[in-house]
């Protein structure tokens, strides 16, 4: 994702801090008392300009979304789609995904949303893949024993990737769709990268897997 | 696959029986003795008009390819492909697959191979898909220990859903292709149904898997 210089992001997240929560950390296993509700922990890692989980949040009111994004500059934009689309039920962290256990407890999320995930396509690089299985040992910990991993990616060798290491994780694979749209699933909310590839005909792959 | 009727095929299938091997059942355990040598069997299942075995007992004369297709007037288009590419290390059974434990010892076979094979769409017909753990449970008992499935298909609900079943039934998934002529692999042989789908540019899904 393009990023531009915005010198003004720390002084609009310090004002937004009720949204984008600064020390995610102190809140640790207590983030059901953030939203001040005992609804379930949905969290997007990587969550861009926060289409997806807006749209997610407006879908389910009965489930609490945190999403969690490193740019600064990117979260920005998904702070104020949030203000825009008035939710209540959705947070934000600018913080690194690979800090995932720092920031929540065992068995505290219910499902983990990865989309569009960088593909990471060097050799060299799958470390960064946030299927690799240091990352999948991460959302072992902090998924409960039901939850789930949806993941959804227009990128053949990162989806063709992430199978091969769901499976060898020993992940039960739920369901995997080569196709989304051809499916016309009338729930599924599209992130801002899904309705350009989407507009273009360009196939969407969806897996849904659990530990 | 269309059939057509066939009146002189019982007389071929037994003018060549050195090829097209009846009473399968009395080599089970012994078919390297069958090939007068020690090399390790692959066995492609649905074998249709043989051209992909044919290919691939080109390819690999260290290998004994053994093609299984229940269809009567389909093997003998695969006898006359055979005969016509001159190999050596190719027989045909006139079999039907789910009787494998019946025709192959344990640990028997190292490949087995499903091109295109019949996707049953229907759920009621699920139990005839040759990826539906029954016919898994006979693949594994057949197969050695390192033992491989190699699938290709172009439909794409038949793919998912043995993406499903082989993670279900506990198979180690070695290698997933979203775009197999994509990867330009230049050992791939094709099947007559392949050629046609490449053709128009359709995609095909392949997967390797162990137990």
């Amino acid at each position: 994702m393009r990023q531009r210089n915005k010198p003004w992001a720390d002084d609009f997240l310090k004002d937004n801090d009720q949204l984008v929560i600064p020390n995610a950390m102190d809140h640790k296993g207590k983030w059901q008392s953030v939203f001040k509700n005992d609804y379930p922990i949905h969290v997007e890692i990587g969550t861009g300009k926060g289409q997806f989980l807006a749209g997610m949040a407006k879908q389910h009111p009965d489930i609490n979304f945190i999403g969690i994004e490193v740019a600064k500059s990117i979260i920005v934009s998904a702070a104020e789609k949030v203000m825009d689309s008035e939710v209540e039920n959705l947070l934000l962290l600018n913080e690194d995904a690979a800090d995932l256990r720092e920031m929540f407890a065992e068995n505290e999320i219910e499902t983990i949303y990865l989309n569009f995930s960088d593909p990471w396509p060097k050799s060299r690089h799958e470390k960064r893949r946030l299927t690799y299985h240091t990352f999948l040992e991460q959302y072992k910990e902090v998924l409960d024993t039901k939850g789930k991993v949806i993941f959804k990616t227009d990128n053949r060798g990162l989806f063709e990737y992430s199978l091969v290491s769901f499976n060898e994780f020993g992940m039960k694979l739920e369901e995997v769709s080569l196709d989304l749209h051809a499916m016309d699933d009338p729930l599924n909310v599209m992130t801002e990268y899904e309705e350009k590839f989407a507009a273009k005909g360009q196939v969407i792959y969806r897996s849904r897997a659990s530990f």
